[in-house]
């Protein structure tokens, strides 16, 4: 990742400051996307100057990689779906149901988060697609964690593709959303994550068939 | 849908420029995204001048609209993932082959499918949002009419959640898609399709679990 701020820098006051700009630019970002949402639009929601702004960030897109940064560490963090430690049956349902429950909160309308920003920019802005690419991929890494950690405690069968298993749950996550954000209405949101849900359960050893409980 | 094109008023030759036309945004918005790409190059990639082009759309607005309408409408035909008839477990493994195929062969980059539009317009252009959702909602109901088919003949159990299935399916095909094309890797899109389909059979009276095939 280049050096986008350089916080080494910025003094607490400063630190607040550049803060404060990628919270506004978040939630322009979350109403109107990257495209409908201008420079001076977060100046002004942000309450600086311009020539602060661009103390902080010299353009728009390293602006806007400083929110891709945010949101993945949110999604790793609490923010997002909890992700604590996703090691347990009851756990992942939790996950799924707090990703439901924001989307609700929500309206399913847009947001901000990595999924958006990937659809909005993967496709046409090659260094934001490789920071949301490592956003995603720390966030496969940390749902592989809570699965091994299953897979070690014999709640998952030996033979159990942690690899597979865990792109298949994030997968479910952003395809869900989508959706429910396209179509306005939490129910392709529920769909994927019970499928996904069922899909973890069936590798329980003597599980019985997803389809049947 | 509102009126975007007259369609009625065209010759053959007009409804061959008007395609044309077409063609050349959903190639440019494959390459850039929507916010990418501008009503000029258009003009210039289908080599059509600018009066002419405002014959047909009188506004980007209307021929994104249009490049949408084309997208579904390709999505639901033989273009994208077959979808003739989505009604055994065989056509469901080749509908989810076709969609890691067209992957493969793009090198997981973005394209201008209905997903990707999706992401990139459904935060910030309502009118967009509500023609992608239509999309969307064909799209689920032809899955859902293939499963129905394969219910009534005794291959999905008489209790199987069709909604729930067919919405668990699209959203892993849109969900793989989207992590695939943003780590440029075909694995999320062969984990989401696994799982998924894994999640049907589950549903076939007398299944084993998915997780012990």
């Amino acid at each position: 990742m280049t050096e986008t701020a350089k916080p080494r820098r910025l003094t607490p006051k400063g630190r607040a400051t550049r803060n404060r700009i990628i919270e506004a630019a978040t939630e322009l970002v979350a109403r109107h996307g990257v495209a409908g949402t201008g420079i001076d639009e977060v100046r002004a929601a942000a309450g600086v100057s311009g020539s602060q702004l661009y103390h902080y960030f010299d353009s728009k897109q390293a602006l806007i990689r400083a929110v891709i940064t945010r949101q993945a560490d949110a999604a790793l963090d609490a923010g997002e779906p909890r992700i604590g430690a996703l090691d347990s049956f009851e756990a992942l349902r939790a996950w799924a149901d707090a990703a439901i429950e924001r989307q609700l909160e929500n309206e399913c309308r847009g947001d901000c988060s990595l999924g958006s920003l990937a659809g909005e920019l993967s496709t046409s802005d090659e260094e934001s697609r490789t920071d949301i690419a490592d956003g995603f991929l720390r966030w496969k890494a940390l749902i592989l964690n809570g699965l091994q950690a299953m897979r070690d405690r014999g709640e998952l069968r030996a033979d159990t593709d942690l690899d597979e298993l865990s792109f298949a749950l994030l997968t479910a996550l952003q395809g869900g959303v989508l959706l429910s954000q396209t179509i306005r209405h939490i129910q392709p949101l529920e769909a994927s994550m019970n499928a996904a849900l069922a899909y973890v359960r069936s590798f329980a050893p003597g599980a019985r068939s997803p389809g049947s409980g």
